[in-house]
């Protein structure tokens, strides 16, 4: 595969045992920068009424972040789109979690949440990141790329299902065959929640610890997880476009919204992201912005049996094979 | 301290060393399957139009549990009193968490939520809960009382605080002098939003692990929670009373919609009892009855400076001694 172009950093030219990777880690920030840019600028295009709102903050401990937040838009009731990059000492859970002591770290990636206002648009999440260790003279001892998307629908359009996951298995097949059905699988097992036997939505792709195998230095993973970034859009946009315009009752709306419950729920017990966040003084605000904006929790709340409530409970429950 | 009336159970009469330890736990049983009847039927009474629901199931291990919720009334927007009694043997997660292994173990105890409509009537949850461990041959190795009440008001009326937290107090100093003070301190550290630095409410009362001392036996435990337990709808209901039929702007329910946020990322995120329940296969629709019915995340937001709405955050963040 053939090497995007990337910058160089002054910085980074004094590590020169590890020219390549640490390249790889300034052609990354820059990548998810401008995807920043160029994703809050098509679905500002898409919403036509809203615009995103932008924060900056700094991390006291290294670092920081740019945070993109859309609210009450025509098409968007909520969404984030988040580009961060961290460094310093490891923190004393990572280092637990890891098996390693005072080690340093770099980590930067984009996060992004969309929860549309029609229940007939699902939600999407997506996330790209890169991370790097340290040891005491500065030099790499560890990096893997990890992230993935993925679609969280209220009602069951097929269509959509397999769009969505014919962009990823496409962006998957240019880079390895074996990739889509196994990163595929890995999303279904990932946003599960266990406490209610079904998963948070129908999958995409979700990957982590991307690392040097004989097959994949870290510049081919960098080409591959660009590949999905970039596949971003042409897997969630037409589908936004499709069903955006389309009617529904105060029901739907009702079920969309004890739906977003169960997104809550996975974000707030299972997803390790978020819990890592919260217990280790990130930017809440930032963290917490994935969570719906207007959630109901019903007791007991089943579908009518033959439904397309229970139709798309059912598909939870027994993930597809779309594609 | 005197004893109070219990029953007798055949199967207990065989481990005569533990006699009284085990009349304690008959007691118990007997008393929250009591206090449930009171506790919904004044529940129903102040709220004039909805019922309770009950629902009665059977844990798989052993035991089960008499879940009672109520929704869409005209104070009580949603809640739930729930007991159970379960039994077996001691879940593996537990026995990592308590240091043993192939332990039997007995819990019961009464749990309650409730989440009023009007904004200006606070959020309350109480728990009162007994605990048993024993060994091979069947004998005790431990045993506990748990629980306690706290208040979450979205709006601060000082006079329903004090009145909330002198009842409290009432029923420690029956006890011993230190109690209040002690459970009190106990109650806003354990219900704090620690990603948040906040205090989930105005506190209450919060104990655990109440074990035999020099002063205290299983007897005078139990006649302490009870005590406490007793005094729950003294502590609530005037407030309920007094507030219910006050008026209220959409800013004002949109701002208890947020609050009730804070309530859920508490729940789901730090409480133990959630947590524990959601983790080991406990009755979902029970555990989750606890969270509102209605709730918004809306970003970064925050009150106007000098308004009531910033002047509960002040509280939540600096706990007050009320009594």
């Amino acid at each position: 595969m053939s090497r995007p172009s990337y910058k160089h950093s002054e910085e980074n030219q004094t590590t020169s045992n590890f020219k390549a990777d640490v390249l790889v880690k300034d052609q990354f920030f820059d990548y998810i920068q401008k995807l920043q840019q160029t994703i809050t600028s098509k679905l500002e295009q898409v919403d036509g009424k809203a615009n995103f709102k932008e924060d900056v903050w700094e991390r006291p401990e290294g670092g920081g972040g740019k945070s993109r937040v859309i609210e009450n838009g025509t098409v968007f009731e909520k969404g984030g789109v988040n580009i961060s990059a961290v460094h310093g000492a490891l923190p004393e859970s990572m280092q637990a979690y890891f098996g390693v002591t005072d080690a340093q770290f770099f980590a930067c990636g984009l996060s992004l949440v969309l929860h549309p206002t029609n229940p007939m648009v699902p939600t999407v999440h997506a996330n790209w990141r890169y991370f790097e260790m340290y040891d005491q003279d500065g030099k790499i001892v560890d990096q893997w790329f990890g992230g993935g998307q993925d679609l969280t629908p209220y009602y069951l359009f097929e269509a959509d299902a397999k769009h969505f996951h014919q962009v990823c298995k496409t962006a998957c097949d240019l880079h390895d065959g074996d990739f889509y059905k196994h990163y595929k699988e890995k999303c279904d097992h990932y946003f599960y929640n266990a406490h209610r036997n079904e998963g948070r939505g129908i999958g995409g792709l979700f990957f982590d610890y991307c690392k040097t195998t004989p097959k994949m230095g870290m510049q081919d993973w960098y080409n591959f997880v660009t590949e999905v970034g970039d596949s971003f859009l042409d897997a969630y946009v037409p589908i936004v476009e499709k069903r955006k315009d389309l009617s529904y009752t105060k029901a739907q709306r009702d079920w969309q919204e004890i739906r977003r419950g169960r997104y809550v729920e996975f974000n707030l017990v299972h997803d390790k992201g978020t819990l890592f966040g919260l217990k280790t003084n990130g930017r809440i605000e930032s963290i917490l912005m994935s969570l719906p904006p207007h959630v109901q929790w019903v007791y007991d709340h089943r579908p009518e049996p033959g439904s397309e409530e229970e139709k798309l409970l059912q598909v939870l429950k027994h993930p597809v094979a779309w594609v």
